[in-house]
């Protein structure tokens, strides 16, 4: 039986385990949507079929990227006002373009925008968290990527869901849309933040993730204003607020993380949360700089979110894993922190991890999911090619060739083959139009 | 007279003075080496003619970039070894692997690889520091790329220069080879760094400079150890003795400068002493985050450079010019410093000052040199386009399309065709095989 995709030649990156070796020159072979085999071009069948054969000269193939945390619909707002202080670009910017531009069309093709980049940057599976969910949900499965799709949730009125009194039934129902439905998509709960959500919010929304058995998202930590807060109102920080509610344990995701005491640290550790860490949007926002090393010693599992594009300006993962190390290695003066191997993991196989997908995801693995993406080594930029541990700070998300989701080549050779990418530019530039007036 | 290149229809954004605004629907005429004419396509003259005219539709066109230090040979060592402390990074892989590596022939190809990564990612003209200066010169000239290009001075035998007592003497030698000979090179002298040159040579060569009237380069404040010591050696810090040998001037340009207290930053202000910030090798290298914020309130004309790519494992300073921006804001957890402009001015008019080039290049101003590069706007990653403010930290230097310099077109449509760059990328595979053996 012929397998569907063959990738030849190819320097393979398997990330199956901690090490970041090589194989010099491999192959990939992928039948439906797993990979079925991995190896030395040496050590492939001389009479092995393929229906499409890729060959893989000059080029590296490593596991599809992870992004933990993103708001796809957001790159609507893509520097629309930047440099500004956060209450004033929260008060004054994004929140009255929210409230005037978000609904379902407009989060549609705005996530879809956003997969475009994200394909075209190497990610393969995103987790994202929006108002109009199931229209994000819509764009991540007519786009061919992989989606933690999350459903938002404030205690105040929110574009599609007006009754702030109804918002964990809103996520019941897109669960209820979505589990099980498509092989691309899970749904999941994005409490949006401990001081946006009540104690009873929280506890409720948890609740309905152990129910459902869905990943539970909230970010947490991201400023230093909000852990004052914390402690006025409630007498302990955000992270110890969410222990003594019970919210936090092995399938919560807590994005950002910037603000952590030690206790806070190993609650973290200790109740197995996830961190979604975003240091593009950390540094932009001027949030500050996360305690990734600290968490990293406590064995907590990290990986890279991009936040949504108004806080980053991009979407491409790479980038992150270069700020992610060298934010590090510039705070503690310490080079060794963080080091390539580390920040590889955390875009792939930590964030399958964090998302609950590592037995799916992460790794070149046979019988794992074919999320792949395939590398033009042959670009100044990669030359020469001593080993994997210069990607995070030589890579970029445009030396990203061909790009495979589930088995499915979503792009190849920087020409998106599985949708119409012209047509999502033009609708959200009109809509940008509207915006801009 | 027919022009001859003309860019149409394009996004036309000038840099002209401190303000970020474009021209919508714009043309951009070249002449010779210089840029003729700039304007909004409703003033360009019906019967203008043009030997080459490029449709700029759906691009943005800009000055080139200027990336003010680089030792553009190092490209050889590009990942070769990562994440360790500095002294073990330099003592046991970069100086043996240059001790042993390092000569004409690898200093001329893999000077042109570098420039082939900066002409991708639109930098426009470097300034360069190595040794065997000769050959990155004869590179940077053969690849099209502008280029202030100095030989390195220290006080022990080094490559090309066996005996120190004429390490000046390289240097004279180097100008007269090279002053006044191409449009594009511009010769100049690197001591080294305080802590590799004695107090007579930094004197000598300051004096070289001034009588040859070519830019005095070096290393400064770059690690709080080299602080520490020059206190020790020197009862100063090292920018306190450049100032007492009487080094520090408005053509002197100091690379680094993150360990800087009040008096430092005063004495680079005061004296008019230009500043090259690289927070990519800052950051990679652990040596810390230079206070760009200070210096940029006492008046320092501020620049970008990548330093050598082992120290960073790109050239691409469209993410230097995301990084400062972004590292001022984590580190001193304020959004509003360094606003993209600023960013955008530091890595292009900014640069320009920094090389003593103000008069030449740095905007798209009529009858400054042509070098500009245009950008592709169709693409995911730059959609939608409110405005420049966006290109610091949504822009990769893969969006560049086409480089321009000195009116010749270099690279278009991500074709270099100004030389072979097949064959220089094949060389270099050859030497860093050696390398890794």
């Amino acid at each position: 039986m012929p397998y569907d995709i063959l990738i030849t030649n190819s320097t393979i990156l398997p990330l199956a385990d901690n090490s970041i070796s090589h194989i010099d020159c491999g192959y990939l072979a992928i039948k439906d949507d797993q990979i079925a085999a991995v190896g030395a071009m040496s050590e492939l069948p001389a009479d092995t079929e393929a229906t499409i054969t890729i060959d893989g000269s000059g080029t590296l193939t490593m596991p599809g990227l992870v992004n933990t945390h993103n708001h796809a619909a957001m790159t609507l707002f893509r520097g629309l006002a930047d440099d500004l202080p956060l209450m004033e670009w929260l008060n004054n910017h994004i929140f009255p373009a929210e409230a005037k531009f978000v609904n379902h069309e407009m989060v549609y093709w705005c996530s879809k925008l956003a997969s475009i980049e994200m394909i075209r940057s190497g990610t393969t599976c995103v987790a994202d968290g929006y108002f109009h969910e199931d229209a994000a949900a819509e764009a991540f499965r007519d786009a061919g990527i992989r989606a933690v799709a999350a459903q938002g949730v404030v205690d105040f009125p929110a574009p599609g869901v007006p009754d702030p009194a109804g918002n964990i039934a809103a996520v019941e129902q897109f669960i209820d849309n979505w589990q099980g439905k498509n092989p691309l998509i899970t749904p999941a709960i994005f409490c949006h933040a401990p001081y946006t959500c009540s104690p009873e919010t929280l506890q409720k929304g948890k609740e309905l993730a152990r129910q459902r058995k869905v990943p539970f998202f909230i970010h947490l930590a991201e400023t230093e204003f909000e852990v004052q807060e914390s402690i006025k109102q409630h007498g302990a920080t955000p992270t110890r607020h969410l222990h003594q509610l019970g919210v936090l344990d092995h399938n919560t995701i807590a994005a950002h993380c910037v603000w952590l005491n030690d206790e806070d640290q190993q609650l973290l550790a200790d109740s197995g949360t996830k961190v979604a860490s975003c240091p593009g949007s950390n540094m932009k926002l001027a949030s500050g700089i996360a305690p990734l090393a600290g968490l990293a010693a406590r064995g907590v599992t990290l990986s890279l979110g991009t936040d949504g594009c108004a806080s980053n300006n991009n979407l491409d993962l790479f980038e992150e894993m270069d700020l992610a190390g060298k934010l590090q290695k510039a705070k503690h003066l310490d080079p060794t922190l963080l080091p390539a191997e580390k920040i590889l993991r955390m875009a792939t196989s930590g964030g399958a991890e964090t998302l609950g997908l590592e037995d799916q995801i992460g790794s070149l693995t046979p019988g794992r999911k074919a999320d792949c993406i395939i590398l033009d080594l042959k670009q100044a930029n990669l030359t020469p090619f001593y080993g994997a541990g210069l990607l995070p700070s030589a890579a970029s998300g445009h030396n990203v060739l061909t790009t495979i989701i589930n088995g499915q080549i979503v792009m190849r050779d920087r020409k998106i083959v599985h949708f119409n990418e012209a047509e999502t530019l033009s609708r959200v530039r009109e809509l940008a139009h509207k915006v801009r007036v």
